[in-house]
């Protein structure tokens, strides 16, 4: 197979078919979608078959345990995934959306109608439940879709194909509608990623080193998620209830998510007062402090155990660690927090914990990240606390779509004119 | 001078002061906008022989008639850069406006928030004035610009350039909030189109040429506008009375503009009735008519002189004139006029004009293009007339911002969140 030909084929299919898709009806889009989850309910052997053959492939490669974990599918987990395509069929249809509409002095009507970008090209690692949820995401939006997973999940991703197939043919969408790259050659990503006159827009899902190297090499606009080094910052004027919570459920929920806190910063004149008692929190969680020198004296004289403490070097100020570690500075004030986060943040998530109004409106303003937040943990940082309803992915660019994307991140606003023979004077 | 440093240092500095400007006040920047307009009033002596030097080796290079005259500025043009000034000054602020604000089940409240995208790069070509408008959109929507302007412009540039300084300097905010690039050396676009850690976005406004070549190397994204081949479509059910009046201000208000009309699509049913009273407006107006075999039968059988008619050649379909010429093709139905545009457009702005409900939504959902219209001139596809204020250009893209860009297309929207202790279950 001649691979540049084989991308290109998509690409041309994947055109044709979002024309079809632009203007589908929301009826049509639904009727897919559940019939995609009746799919992968009634195939649930195969995909499960499917799923083992990968597995094999993947222990006899002696690929790592993480992995291997990521790649395996459960009859549990291919039920939440037919449950998904339905959510996700439940969700308001954005396209055809018509808002803004103002009246101008030369008589036209100007507002804006919500359309899809085209093509969605999606490229992502090891989790086959992406096949089924990106598909889902793209074709709502009225968008095509083409989906390159990891070489790992190939014999499952195309099962799961197969599923979303036969729901587009039961509801008279094209087939091609929604395409899953069936090599393996490494080749077909430099092509997907560099045909703008097939596909509008890359989404890559997975580890930072994917993503960089897609954005350097993309000659389409990629929305990126890089990494998510977010902090919370403990006020002057904290709200003393409100501290040990938030920092435990913004650092300790979950370890591995991008919206996870990494860095921590208390205002001085508290910190002699709030760290003890937020240090001991996290000792106990087993979470391991890196601080500056004013913080580690501070957490020793408060008896923190000598192994959960240890001293933070430049580097850990960037630090996304996605483990039980967490970097603790002492600031002097707000000034230097806003600074300090906008030097060493990714740009994801940032939480201030404060009772002073000014304080906490200056965050918000200040603060140069995707989410910003008041008494709250940024653990929230998140399609579904956000109310979208879905999520293909959260963005860390500022261009087009930033924070958690849903299926609004996927479409386009034109400029719709009502007039009435009015011409330009 | 190394060009590289020179530079990398343009872009440090327009970052540290993108930072000042995120949370500049609005007094701030519109007294800095004022006092740059104050400057150029003072300064027009100054700006007149600037010019004249640029006109001096402009001619002594033998550039051509048309580029001298986008080059040319007078004390009229001087006075209507200052009016732009203060006009941008009146327009409100979009930074820092919260809108979106909704409760959710957890009890956070999650809104957006404008904030400015940063730094923009705006790579322009003869015309100076685009100097004073660019800097003032850029700042008033909080970003620093690094503008590089054509080398004919050179002297006159650097003039504007040190109005616009004091301007700045007037209101206490930083000089390399707006910098002009002071080398004609070609490699300074290479640069300033591949340093993602100091430039957000580049804008180009100029030829066809300038912004293929920059979207094909830049390594930041472009907000570009390509052509605008804009369609008018005279549907079976056009009211006769609106039908002439649109086509001649879409295609014969100005003939250079790129929202001029350049291919007219009419409905068979209604051919031979309304396209020899089209005809002899346009011929009368003295534009060409590149016609398919039907519009050319009709046309000749009505009179129209055999000078202003020529067979369309598969060409003429894509062709953005800028000229008296238009293309002219007869099409079965709505279906067909929808399938044409969608194949041959630029994707700039379409009109339809019929009195039938359903053709005129259809069209309006099924047009691909950046602005779509019923009974309306192509003509009104401008920043000024949708309302926007002001313009920074056109965009042919459907990612972040299409059409029309006024201040908005400047801006991001970060996610904020107003919690109260809440903490994700």
């Amino acid at each position: 197979m001649d691979i540049h030909d084989y991308m290109q084929t998509l690409g041309r299919q994947a055109r044709a078919a979002s024309r079809v898709l632009a203007t589908a009806s929301t009826a049509d889009k639904n009727a897919a979608l559940v019939a995609m989850a009746a799919a992968i309910r009634e195939q649930t052997g195969e995909l499960l078959a499917a799923n083992a053959r990968d597995l094999d492939e993947a222990r006899a490669a002696g690929l790592e345990a993480a992995l291997i974990d990521r790649l395996t599918l459960t009859a549990k987990g291919i039920e939440a995934m037919a449950e998904g395509l339905e959510q996700v069929a439940g969700l308001p249809d954005p396209i055809g959306e018509i808002t803004d509409v103002k009246r101008r002095p030369s008589g036209i009507q100007v507002g804006k109608m919500r359309v899809p970008l085209g093509v969605i090209g999606i490229i992502y690692e090891a989790r086959p439940n992406v096949t089924a949820d990106a598909a889902a995401l793209c074709l709502k939006s009225g968008n095509a879709a083409i989906l390159r997973g990891g070489k790992e999940a190939l014999h499952c991703n195309q099962a799961i194909a197969q599923c979303v197939r036969t729901g587009l043919a039961a509801a008279g969408l094209p087939e091609t509608s929604v395409q899953v790259v069936e090599t393996t050659d490494r080749a077909a990503v430099g092509h997907l990623i560099t045909m703008p006159e097939f596909v509008d827009v890359i989404v890559p899902r997975g580890g930072k080193g994917l993503i960089e190297r897609i954005s350097k090499e993309a000659r389409v606009p990629v929305i990126k998620h890089l990494d998510g080094n977010c902090h919370v910052y403990i006020d002057r004027d904290a709200d003393v209830a409100k501290v040990v919570p938030i920092v435990e459920n913004a650092k300790t929920q979950r370890y591995g998510t991008c919206n996870t806190a990494e860095s921590l910063l208390v205002a001085r004149e508290v910190a002699p007062r709030l760290l003890p008692e937020i240090g001991r929190m996290l000792a106990t969680k087993g979470v391991e402090m890196r601080g500056c020198e004013q913080s580690l004296a501070i957490l020793r004289a408060a008896g923190i155990a000598a192994d959960k403490l240890r001293a933070a070097s430049e580097q850990d100020w960037s630090e996304e660690y996605l483990a039980p570690v967490i970097a603790v500075k002492v600031v002097a004030d707000l000034d230097e927090a806003i600074a300090h986060i906008n030097t060493y943040s990714s740009g994801h998530t940032e939480a201030i914990v404060t009772e002073n109004y000014t304080s906490a409106m200056r965050f918000l303003r200040e603060v140069d990240s995707s989410s910003v937040m008041v008494n709250a943990s940024t653990r929230f940082a998140d399609g579904f606390e956000y109310g979208l309803g879905a999520e293909i992915g959260i963005s860390t660019d500022k261009i087009h779509a930033r924070g958690p994307v849903g299926l609004d991140g996927l479409t386009s606003q034109k400029w719709i004119v009502f007039g009435n023979g009015e011409i330009r004077g």
